[in-house]
């Protein structure tokens, strides 16, 4: 248990910049900012954002932020020293820095000689003299600096005194945090503790008159020796008081230090305190929301969060289970916003289904035999390939179906498709024919798209305008698809995930069939039933 | 580099009994021998290989390899010490596992007295009389013993004095190995530290006058709190030589100790002697091959032997690795079987392409026209929205095109697809026509599937295979759907990947259209060609 007086861990979330490097993950500036905006809720005191300038879809993201600020979080612009030989104010990079308008600028310079000489091709004392006026010049813009040491520990080992001089330069300029970097990921923890104590004891962190600020320390650690956790902990017990990493590890390479496994670690073995013990219990379900919105598949048996990390197979081990968790889990689930697992007969989510109700404004207790209902319900959709974490939409409707309360505004009868691609031609042609019924009356209508999932949801929208003018101002803002059984290939399940919006409001739902465009269309569907839902809830409320 | 000097680690590998506990993953008999096989040629001294008796496919495991024994490899029998309240001689149990015909025999046995009390439901004085008995059994049937300290660290950390009793018994009986188990996984590096350095330290530890054999000490870790690899080699920094682990860190819940980190950490970073150089250089062969036999994905980014492990992103990146590799790679690929891989993506320049085509087997250099058309085309086809990163076998049809060298095997004319769902009724239908040439002539061929894009690779096998027979083995083994621009909706862009596989080869193939379906079967029927061209290049690389 952490209290007030539990030593402080600064989390530093870089899943939106060192995350995205990760091969096979890309994201829209949409994307970024939903999980931006799910740091803030877990209360991730630094987001690190991306590096506007180097990026035109990160200057756009940075812009958005600024008519949309986040609660909680400092939202981070990332940035390189300015170039050799250059003037800071003349560097439209740093330029690009200033505009994005973040109170916080971490600057990434050198700290190996070898990188000095080798990738910037420049002289030892031009180097420190970029990380120097780099900092300075965001310290003379108002900005506050985290020092990122790149290739930290590699320099360390070939050139100790000419790394510990960068730190030097980055500290004489005012940099607030210096972050140790283990950039090429091949530091085990035994050293990353010697040369984490080593910075602290140097002479440069003690205060010299009381003028300068102190910079604390920070560490940000890759996975190629399966050490990015273990690392990161061995710093922290060295001293440091930053840690950076990604959620689920997202990363280049092997990826980063896992917060899903730094945070528990940190919080509920070692003491510290980095997050609220509740925003503690919202861990599981933000792993799987960032893996749902970067479209990669969460990693079933990972640390704390995977759905496997609190599975017990049969026999004793389940009744000792039962009668003292202590004896096979090291941790109870719920304190991460997991659940134990019986695989052979699975156990009671309810308490989960009780706070997911509640999010929605509906009271209901174990008593409730609904509540049982929608359980139940549940557990045979996910079995099925369901997961309602990132369609919550459709979980609401879900509940309302459950509880009597899921108004009909219209009724799907049937849909057809016919595709036809003639090689060489750009343009396929889509036809959808819909039938649906809106207050028994039956409406056909058919329409042209240049894909099938945009053909029928124009159909769709075509038969129902007319009774719901609503449907005007609703948009699809996103359309995911995922196969789950990737072993079965073409003839795999498939889950569609749309986003829908309405202006000023999104929700998500979600379809799944082993035909892609039933699934879309299930999606699509609920995605407009539940705006509709939306629109009755407001104007219930204005009359009231 | 290892030398004969280097002190050694002796590896236990439990992929084909802890392993096995991981879910979703299942084996047949054939397949714990390949793996067996395949660790023995990989030099592990011990393979754990089961439980005979507490499982009948064990039993057949261990008489098969009395047949056709291990080279090397000592495979060794699993098995819990003898119930409470009876004689070693008498259970069957013990029986099944003498029976089993293995030199070394690994009990397991409680060091926590909660579970002694709590799962044995005996007591502190029995559950030692078990660990004795069954331990002198063994012995007295010229048996060598591995002794598993079972939730060691839990045991030691709440009744130290009596977890410490259970190893002096095991040692009083005469096990050779004494093996400190996290069982639960909840332990940290600096707890297994302390702890290891503790029981080395004890007296009991020390010769009593040259009689009794001193056992030495292992260790054994699960991955709950990431730490499976760091807490094995802190076990061994503090004095344990043996370490306990399975490949590719399959096990229950988040898993064992990963022996594809561990050997590389110890051997390369640590200078301990594990297995030969040579062998090491097998182990991301080794790793694949048993994520092929257990049949789960390989985890990509997994460290030393994942596929993206020395994956080298954007242009400046590239240049400096290939000057010199010490800059962004912590090992050499080379030396654990791995190569390094230049990823096509955004970034890319002209160095990229060019190291990218020798990864084909295509030298090009900065003068070649086509090398800037490959490049122009890439850059042309990244901002439509395609990726290559993941889809490397239609970057090397790109590049044959290119180059005027791409083989045509088929021409696709069209395609229809024609889709009915009935809302209600489970089964949707789906009706695919393709129209395709091979050698001038035009097949027409039409397929139902359970979804659209499985009914039109069925129509396109149907059509090609009387011309290619090979396509029967091939398989596609994932399939992945993204939209690009989200904010179009379902009228956005989408990207499928498909990978398929022949049996001992992948490769992942890409299509982008608004069309779901045009994009699926574009890298459809690109995964066809693919394989077909390796097939062709094998059957001319067999000519020469």
């Amino acid at each position: 248990m952490t209290t007030n007086s539990s030593p402080q861990i600064w989390l530093y979330d870089t899943t939106l910049r060192d995350g995205t490097q990760c091969e096979g993950l890309s994201v829209s500036i949409e994307d970024k900012l939903r999980i931006a905006k799910r740091l803030d809720q877990l209360g991730i005191p630094f987001i690190e954002g991306g590096w506007p300038g180097a990026n035109p879809k990160d200057v756009q993201f940075f812009w958005q932020l600024q008519e949309d600020p986040l609660k909680q979080s400092e939202i981070v612009a990332f940035c390189s020293t300015r170039r050799p030989h250059t003037v800071a104010a003349a560097e439209p990079m740093l330029q690009a820095i200033l505009t994005a308008g973040s109170r916080w600028v971490t600057i990434f310079g050198k700290s190996w000689d070898l990188h000095v000489t080798e990738s910037l091709k420049t002289t030892l004392e031009e180097n420190l003299a970029m990380i120097r006026d780099t900092i300075e010049y965001f310290r003379s813009h108002g900005r506050r600096v985290i020092y990122d040491a790149e290739h930290w520990f590699d320099g360390y080992k070939h050139n100790r005194d000419y790394a510990l001089q960068t730190l030097e330069a980055a500290i004489a300029a005012g940099a607030e945090w210096l972050v140790l970097c283990d950039t090429n990921g091949g530091t085990l923890p035994h050293e990353v503790s010697e040369s984490v104590q080593t910075v602290i004891c140097q002479k440069l962190m003690t205060k010299d008159g009381g003028q300068k600020t102190i910079p604390q320390i920070g560490i940000h650690t890759h996975n190629d020796c399966d050490m990015a956790v273990a690392n990161a902990l061995a710093a922290v017990m060295a001293g440091a008081t930053m840690v950076q990493g990604t959620i689920n590890g997202y990363g280049e390479r092997c990826g980063n230090a896992n917060l899903c496994s730094l945070i528990p670690n940190l919080q509920l073995k070692m003491g510290y305190s980095c997050i609220g013990e509740h925003q503690l219990t919202q861990l599981t379900e933000a792993s799987r929301f960032v893996s749902e919105v970067v479209n990669l598949a969460p990693d079933e048996h990972a640390p704390f969060v995977g759905r496997s990390a609190f599975a017990h197979k049969g026999g004793v081990h389940v009744s000792a289970v039962e009668r003292n968790p202590l004896t096979y889990e090291h941790i109870q689930p719920e304190q991460v916003g997991n659940r134990r697992r019986i695989v052979i007969s699975e156990q009671s989510g309810l308490s989960n289904v009780l706070a997911k109700a509640r999010t929605f404004g509906i009271e209901l207790d174990k008593q409730t035999p609904q509540a049982r209902q929608i359980l139940q319900r549940l557990k045979q959709l996910e079995s099925q390939g369901y997961q309602f974490e990132a369609a919550e939409a459709s979980f609401a409707l879900l509940m309302y179906e459950a509880l009597g309360a899921r108004q009909e505004f219209f009724e799907v009868k049937g849909f057809q498709v016919h595709c036809d691609l003639v090689e060489g031609k750009e343009a396929s042609s889509a036809l959808a024919t819909v039938k649906v019924a809106v207050n028994g009356q039956n409406i056909l209508e058919a329409a042209e798209g240049n894909g099938p999932v945009a053909a029928l949801d124009t159909a769709l929208r075509k038969a129902l305008v007319n009774f719901y003018p609503q449907l005007a101002s609703f948009e699809l803002t996103d359309y995911k698809v995922r196969i789950l059984d990737g072993h079965a290939g073409t003839a795999a399940k498939t889950r569609a995930l749309v986003e829908s919006g309405n202006g000023y409001q999104r929700w998500t739902t979600i379809g799944v069939s082993t035909n892609i465009l039933a699934a879309s269309y299930q999606a699509v569907v609920e995605g407009l039933e539940y705006g509709l839902l939306l629109h009755s809830q407001a104007e219930a409320a204005l009359k009231t």
